[in-house]
């Protein structure tokens, strides 16, 4: 079965999904799932409706055009992006030196469990090649020092284009990424943080959170923002720990927590439901 | 804010939330939340959609008359109820003893969480009558032996219905109800069964679970059948021990996660969120 | 079953273990549980030993000056508490306008859960007293402006003092109470914040919560410090939340989850397995 | 720094915690951590305590003779055991198609999370040599079927035997071990059963818990028994489920919880944690 996605969000109005749902089905699509929601402060409509495309009587080629015809008449004209289920996005992993956040991402994409393609992993080290290599995954090295970061960076882009690269994850990657980058892929680039956000920004958030003596330790899925640790979060979990829990007690719970949240962040973007709307996001 | 809630549940077809939300925007009626889902196996359609109906150009006492036609032109005929915001269902407790699951009943109502009435509560015994006084609330005793108690289910019918009551939620009482009182109130009695079923039905399940050995203890908020903790779930929640607890300590622990599961599954009904289909539940 | 419960912290040395159960069982005492935990930066010992005194050959009376002996000659000197079984804490409990804890606190007490005495309940204000006379606890209201600080407090020591009472919780008390006070009390006052410090320290932190677009609330149970919300943190929890839940919503979750750290904190007290050492508790 | 474990269990009597700190601390030991347990309705005693024995003035090799005339004298003959930190656990693994379960026991001990050895991994099927190669593990394909299964036993013995394995963990092998086997191993073979046992024993449980309607899934591990899926239970745990889950996605997202699960079991049994008493298993 394919299907289309198609997420909306606009200023809210009466009618919308009426006008949606009556346009799927008078052309023979039917819906699988329709979520929306309304945030009340801003009154803001957003909605993801996915339907079968199998008797839909637009060609898939000119479904686009119809919905801009659609939201042009339905008042949702302009901030709208449709999706086809078989057109799987395509992932870069950015990583430096610790394995776990990738390995988890590898391993569940082998699965099956994350429909998306992965064309090539970046790292500013070697250390990682052979994770990379186990999968068939093309393992580019872009060293970057304190010199050299627009170069990298540059060399980065021409990776990514090549690849015709969607969106990039950050898997426990540690260098920040520049201002130029970041507005390239505005909401394209997504972070873990170590830490239960916005509880130890900035560097050493395990060491941070057991000098504050917390009983409980996390991790944040966000979008990477110029503001370091700030951008919109996707998804966070946290897990108990206790004073018998040393630094590196943390660290090691800490690998848990961080790839399950970073892979289900990621998840919840392939799967077209993260809305950013100022700095949050709508999961729908 | 006043709004209607429809449920509907019926064999998938094309077009079903197409025709019912043009039928509510078309009459000046904006959708607040619509969710629905299609379990496959059958392929029966399930929606919960609630509309603000200020402006709804259909005046309330002919909202029913007017859904029915939609419903028989639409095709899923038969199959829906609807509600309104502002009519709260009528909720009877029953209790026995145990006093922890009405506290938290009756001050998440108080604290405006519950958004129902609750005109009476029927007990088998005096012991919480004072809980049920100190928030004004009328307390009737129905005593149950082996030899009344259809007699005594004669009477608790009679007061269920000079309350008008609409749903009842045996919080921790200690009887069984007949097959004839289950059946006039069918999938309308919540029971909180103290294991995460289908372990440990029947008596003692903190007995049994503590002679089993397991690491995690749970609760089970279900309708009420006459297959004895095998209706319809609702909602189900745990939590881990040790060697360290005993049965009592299970009693204990085992209260917190009994109301808090009791009083979500009631949150849920109240809601209209719960769909009951075949031995299972949909909550949209 | 009576038992006594020593609290030792000292700088570790070889023997303390073997000092003290040797001390205990050589007069009599059959040791019920020994915990013990080494900080490795500080090189501190900790270590909460309780023992049954029913045949223990030393008189009640006389236990602690034996105890003092043996810490002069064990060498873990001066820095040790002795508590018995059946001299419950005596616990005040200060509250405003917020319910929820104080019910929890309260009924938990009621069931046996908190083995504490509650002797009373001091409020800046008079809402709350239904609650209190309902279990039949003293209810004092000591108001308190910008103008009266000084002299309310003063108004609180001496019901705190006639009371004996040997520690306070703040169950959503919204007063800030002064460095005297706290200087008096040391590591005896249990404060509950609304949040997972240290994010959203000061006021409002479900609002500041909902701004940040936080996928996780929580909680904390601390002791009260003159820094405010930086004193050592007891316990915390944390549960799920989602673009849907308006600050109202937080305020209503948040609610469960601050009585239930607040009572677990409380617990833990009351069974004399709290350690505070610099600004992080151990818990034994 | 190395330490010596020392696990006892026996009846309980006044003195051996005294008995065997003094004997420790006498002789030059640092206690580093002291765990024990009474199991009230047996009366039995359980006591891990570990201890640095850098000083200690028994040579390794007379300590577990000298143990043995401590407990003779000490009241708790026979039943003890020993262990020393840098002797590592050998752990086979028992693998067939699944290999979710296989990946996280392998990453975790490369990553230094599993203070074991792994020196070879046993299957029925050659599907998942490529992981055991990638980390330079052995891997033996001992197939079987309904007619050479003790044939095929005597293999996995010898192979076993010739790598001088302590204990085996069946990470979804997906054969039934012999009563033969299991009393060679006793108490030493750990199996995942991918339910929250005892509910949904036997075959298929993600079927089983789709078609009861629950809201939670889990995974169990235990100790493989002759009497199947009744063994000690190590460690449990669960995860919510909803209506939306298919029993695909329960098959997928119960393999997050069952490699946790099988981790964290594996985990405690080489701490030397596990102490197996009736049923039961009590976690020290």
């Amino acid at each position: 079965m394919t299907s289309a996605i198609l997420k909306v969000s606009c200023q809210d109005r009466r009618g919308i999904i009426a006008a949606v749902s009556g346009f799927i089905s008078d052309r023979g699509g039917n819906i699988i799932t329709l979520d929306e929601f309304v945030e009340r402060n801003s009154n803001t409509f957003f909605m993801r409706v996915e339907w079968d495309i199998h008797n839909f009587s637009i060609e898939r080629e000119h479904i686009a055009a119809a919905v801009d015809g659609l939201a042009a008449e339905g008042g949702f004209g302009g901030k709208w992006e449709i999706f086809f289920s078989d057109i799987k996005p395509q992932m870069a992993v950015f990583v430096s030196k610790y394995d776990h956040c990738l390995w988890d991402l590898l391993l569940r994409h082998q699965a099956g469990e994350l429909r998306c393609d992965i064309p090539v992993i970046i790292s500013n080290h070697e250390d990682l090649r052979p994770a990379a290599e186990f999968f068939g995954i093309p393992y580019r090295v872009v060293p970057k020092t304190a010199g050299n970061k627009s170069q990298a960076e540059r060399r980065e882009f021409e990776i990514l284009e090549s690849y015709r690269i969607d969106f990039v994850v950050m898997a426990r990657y540690m260098q920040v990424l520049s201002e130029d980058f970041l507005s390239r892929y505005q909401n394209r680039v997504i972070n873990i943080h170590h830490s239960f956000l916005p509880a130890f920004e900035g560097a050493r958030p395990y060491h941070q959170a057991f000098e504050r003596g917390v009983k409980i330790i996390g991790a944040t899925a966000h979008f990477a923002t110029v503001n370091l640790d700030k951008g919109p979060i996707i998804h966070q979990a946290t897990l108990p720990i206790s004073h018998q829990d040393t630094v590196d007690d943390l660290i090691t719970k800490g690998r848990d927590i961080e790839k399950r949240v970073l892979s289900d962040g990621v998840k919840l973007y392939i799967a077209h439901r993260v809305f950013v709307h100022g700095n949050r996001t709508i999961i729908l």
